[in-house]
């Protein structure tokens, strides 16, 4: 690496660091879907900062109201104190998103990141409910903290803990156990067996589409069922919308499409709107039973977040802006069946929904070689699951037609480059 | 309350939150120690955000680059890869701060929280060491996530966590038995026998002066014995730095003065110089031995904060930064002494150093009241300790006389009311 | 009640006690499979100590052997130190079951109960595997103290404990999920995928019959596929056989018919042969690298139950012993299924194998009704099961063939009670 | 080694064996306080099964009572059912222990093992509590098995378990500290202060003197002053007597002289009189809400130990009994007194009380020597403490003044022999 910044990040920052290693560049510069690096190279951005920037960079609108309130220096932090900021902000929630959906929650300020607002709702399941255990599923990520890291199932970073990680039971995805038809079956039996050793948990904690784990995506039947034996045990449903809501499957809420109500959901990454840190944890009113400060946060009052965050909500105004997205989605899974049916020397098959969307590659190192090759030709591209298998399409959710069709051509190339440089041809898909 | 947002925020906020209970208003602006509600209302904040706000509120120079930034369309949101904000951030730190103090550090980006620098801290101490537990300090608070809050002392807040928090132990802090020299004497009694119970841990976690715990001070003495204690053992020493580091104590690192090298420092709070949300974890070269991505987060890229933070660096480059935060510091020391005394009836002595002082009162609610009371004249202050039984002040380090005199007056004008209010007169300290 | 006896244990002893409620009689003599209680009523004893008592009670030759140990003050207690009793025990178990059957383990003496065999066992598998989980499955049953309680299925049990149980991971065990081909494809499952959130455990424990659980016996199948699960993934494979072992299905090892080899066997119960505390852990030399004194136990040299266990083990010398025992499972078995064809209204099936079977009723109540009759037709007989679904057969394996008649006949008489007194018949079938 | 015995025990025995490391020979002969070998050997017993045998071996009256048990056909194994051998016991301990004393408790059979009574001790103490936590002390013993180790200080036989153990806190004993008056002081404050980690804990469990931790014995004052702190705090105060009670240290229970009434008591060892595996635990009325069978055990009724405990129980009607204790112990003081006076060379210091006394030398090694001299003069003595820095004395509490004198004079040869092969002369003493 001859680059001096690069070199300087190497030398100064911790081993910890990982996404510089994979798109080695210095980026100075974003706007929508594209970014440019220190030599002003351009580039196609298909992964929307692991979902934390729905909207594209930089979005004009976001960024005006964000420079009016530093200009006029308006409350930058404010833990949990009361500013216009952060009314605006819970006004538009319930105004735009909660009620036209009838949905009747309290909004929790829980801290910024995505593991604060799950270390919330695992408390207030826990304390509600009396129960210590709580069941997550099989390539569930729901963050590092150590309550988090607890329902998460990625051994390398659940061993990172250095502790053995307690009072959680995993349960099956849907369809991961092959040839199976109904999992939840698997996880009632324990339930209603008093001898089964896993008693009835104060909360189940999902993700509607596995992000991290595989591009997983549960069927609305799974949860529609996942929801009546909740309701039946009177366990707490808690919905880690953290990756798959604000719009990314194509509706506000990733779960809308089953019709189910959780009774705790955690939002993060894209409710900022514009990529600053901002969490929130929803939770039923019957359920909201803290002391004041049982949880808290030095940066729960993010004011600059709640100003982008505010104007980020008001989009979703005007249906168009949703419907736009699930033509967008069409688009994406239009073109990755053609891909499979083009390439099915690449053994590939789709996963997810929405634009959380990727492929699944039988042959072991293809799919982070599609990335590898995606960002030679200047296009972010991450890959996803336990060996990395799914190479896996983040756009802006509002990107234009115009930006959704370049890119899906850099990852046609990629793909036929990633073959081309594995030595893999049409006849290895008779092997 | 009549106040219509007061009542928006009641009626759609969690029940969690906290300081807005104690602080009724809605504020709209701010500026070094001022901060003012919708009203027009002007207050003296010496809460600083609870440590986050060191050099104040929108501090112009940080102001500028920031709104340039954002005007460029700098990066926002950028996980963990390059951008020439981290850059600079990193070179900042390194130039400014590390390298003048003769520190040798890795810098991680854990998230933007100071529970998540708590809580890589913790993983790498673990891991390295193959040990599980950890010896945290009694009144110690680091964090409301299951790692960090284990490591907590506060019984209401670890209730809280609705599950027993494990793999931690605690010892007693510098002066926590009373009549007691020495209770590093404890610690190493335990440590030397191998039939007490206690094994050697894989760290100690404290804080220098323990903010929410009732700014307790440790003397150097204390923090010196620490320190030789983890070394003999091959203890990881880690201090927790998120609130009195940064300036709060009169230096940069709070331990400066104790000549001690602790192995890991967590940094967050006012390391990013503007109230955004930002966080780090210094840790020893011959420590840093993560799996890339072994924690991660996804807001641990702020580039925002990574803007304003380069800028407040800089301001350390003038001693006279330092020494004129030593001369406040003399100042509030000099005017809590003297409040005691010419107050004896409120029972008070004084706690902390630094910009990191407070009065704990005998008198149960008196401190409690005095903040009440300072509110009612347009102050913001907040109090610490179990039993809230500290008034604190945390001005701004960088407060203009003026500006420190005035809140000073009113702190004694609130000590006034609050005696008057409570019915405590001078014949009270008789018996 | 009107016995003064019984009344003096309900004024004195614990609310814990529990068998003392289903039988309520004073007995105070015993041989083979009889029992007299105070008043010289005689009772057929089918539960046999819940195991203990496999050969039946005080039986001659042994009595015969220990009378004259006690009466030449032979050494009575002995912590580890080596006795004569002792090695002749070792020398009887090595020669007369281990080297017969190829067997070669170390014999560790944990302490004289089943709890303390497990709990051993336990901690050797996660000693020389680093690791600290535990697989084990639905409806085990390990023990009561809090090692072996987390490894045990039943809800209330594991309650009891007052504490969270952690380290274990529930499996289902064979036959757990209806319509369910092979459970043990689920456990792989996890196992592959590092996703999954189930690390590689250290062990496996299991009951090849298990008795508390509900008399389930897993097929050699099952055993046999689970080992090989067991040698892939380098799990320490534990059968803990104190219920089903020395005899009670038909072989001294349950598992001889699988044809397997676990790493750590598990005994108590009948392995004293009398009805003395003794317990052992069988463990494959190369895992036997114990800390001298690393477990240890008072009671871990009762050389009286050394003694009568050494003679007991004479017994198996001749094949014909084992026979005898298949004879008397199969005039069960036949039994059984000729009650479940004869009372078709009791909704029974039959469950177990060797003299480890009996009935489950789907019939709610049935079979705890069917053991009130044969109390009241003064035969002792336990039910099973999480809902005590199952009537369960334990004659002594050693029973003579009149013995077992009568008992059998007083269980048909004692069936006719039940669904008399429960009023149903035949129509019931058709509902 | 060459005797064929050892060899065949070294071949067949686990590695964890240990007592025959120290007391390399057969034994096959037992009565009062002496032992023979296999080649006749005669030993002094100053070991006792560690406590197990205070009665000394095979008492001729106990003996009689267990034989004609055993030939009258006598219930063995009764699980809890009642026997008429149980009903004995219950009555003996009722009106020759408890009622004398004042002592109204619930008599609980927790399965026949010290490790068994302490596990059921902290369960029930966690249930009535609801709390999760118990406080042990520093060198407390208490069992192998996971919830007992939990409560043990030992560091050895702590990470014997595998896995970190939990839910207990370890709070310096009397003395731990040197120079420490008070070290309750130092509990009382974690109490109080609700900051100090540390919750009301469920329970606190202790030994009065701590056999295998050292020969600490707490001052009577110590705990008083625990008991108080209990019934302030409502903890559940458990006394693990199964050592030091049973007369052990001149009256029944150790904590007589203390005049303190535990809510919990824990027997095992003597309590069965003549070494047969028993163990009980007694627990106030109000405390004992178990369900039945919440707790449980295979062994909890062994009738045989049931018939000589009653026996035993009747030594205990005749005051002289306890006096001649008394008188024993006073003439081990006066010994052991002596022993330091004489031989200041060994840096001596006594510790412990009654006959549970025994000379801790500040020289390594030297109290471990003291222990094999005896053994080559044979005596079977043991040592204790962390560094084994403890020799002890348990000669049975009814040993003849014959007796005492023949072991006390060994053990002064055998001080005699270790200081000449450690080559320590008196000049040692002034360096």
């Amino acid at each position: 690496m001859t680059n001096k910044k690069l070199e300087l990040i190497e030398n100064l920052e911790s081993s910890v660091r990982s996404y510089v290693r994979s798109f080695p560049a210095v980026f100075t510069k974003a706007r929508g879907y594209k970014m440019w690096d220190e030599d002003g190279n351009e580039y196609i951005d298909f992964f929307s900062g692991a979902g934390a920037l729905n909207y594209g960079h930089n979005e004009p609108s976001m960024k005006q109201k964000l420079v009016d309130y530093i200009l006029k220096d308006g409350i930058t932090h404010s833990l949990d104190m009361a500013t216009d900021a952060k009314v605006d902000f819970l006004h538009n929630l319930n105004e735009i998103i909660l009620k036209p959906r009838n949905m009747d929650y309290k909004i929790m300020f829980p801290g910024p990141t995505g593991t604060n607002t799950v270390e919330s709702a695992l408390k207030i399941a826990r304390k509600m409910t009396g129960r210590t255990d709580v069941v997550s599923f099989t390539n569930g990520f729901h963050g590092m903290t150590v309550g988090s890291l607890a329902v998460t199932g990625n051994s390398m970073k659940r061993k990172g803990a250095g502790i053995p990680l307690g009072h959680s039971v995993t349960m099956p995805y849907d369809n991961f156990v092959e040839d199976e038809e109904d999992t939840l079956h698997y996880f009632e039996r324990f339930l209603e067996d008093n001898g089964s050793g896993v008693a009835v948990p104060a909360a189940v904690i999902l993700e509607t589409v596995q992000g991290e784990g595989g591009i997983n995506a549960a069927s609305m039947t799974w949860l529609k069922e996942l929801e009546i034996i909740c309701k039946k045990w009177e366990i707490v449903m808690i919905v880690d919308d953290v990756q798959a809501g604000v719009g990314r499957t194509g509706t506000f809420f990733s779960f809308e499409p089953a019709g189910i109500e959780p009774d705790v959901i955690c939002l993060s990454k894209s409710i900022g709107g514009y990529g600053l840190p901002l969490a929130i944890t929803l939770i039923k009113p019957e359920l909201d039973d803290w002391i004041p400060g049982e949880h808290n946060g030095t940066f729960r009052g993010n004011n600059m977040a709640f100003v982008t965050a505010a104007e980020a909500l008001t989009f979703w105004k005007d249906a168009a802006f949703e419907k736009n997205i699930q033509e967008n989605a069409a688009i994406v899974t239009e073109f990755l069946d053609d891909m499979i049916k083009k390439y099915p020397e690449m053994k590939g098959y789709r996963k997810g929904r929405g634009l959380m969307q990727g492929i699944a590659s039988d042959i072991d190192g293809f799919s982070e070689k599609v990335a590898e090759h995606a960002f030679k030709r200047f296009m972010i591209m991450e890959t996803a699951g336990g060996q990395d298998e799914v190479f896996k399409l983040f756009p802006p959710i509002n990107i234009d037609k115009e930006g959704l069709r370049s890119g899906l051509e850099t990852i046609e190339l990629s793909i036929k480059d990633a073959l081309t440089s594995m030595g893999i041809d049409k006849g290895a898909i008779k092997s």
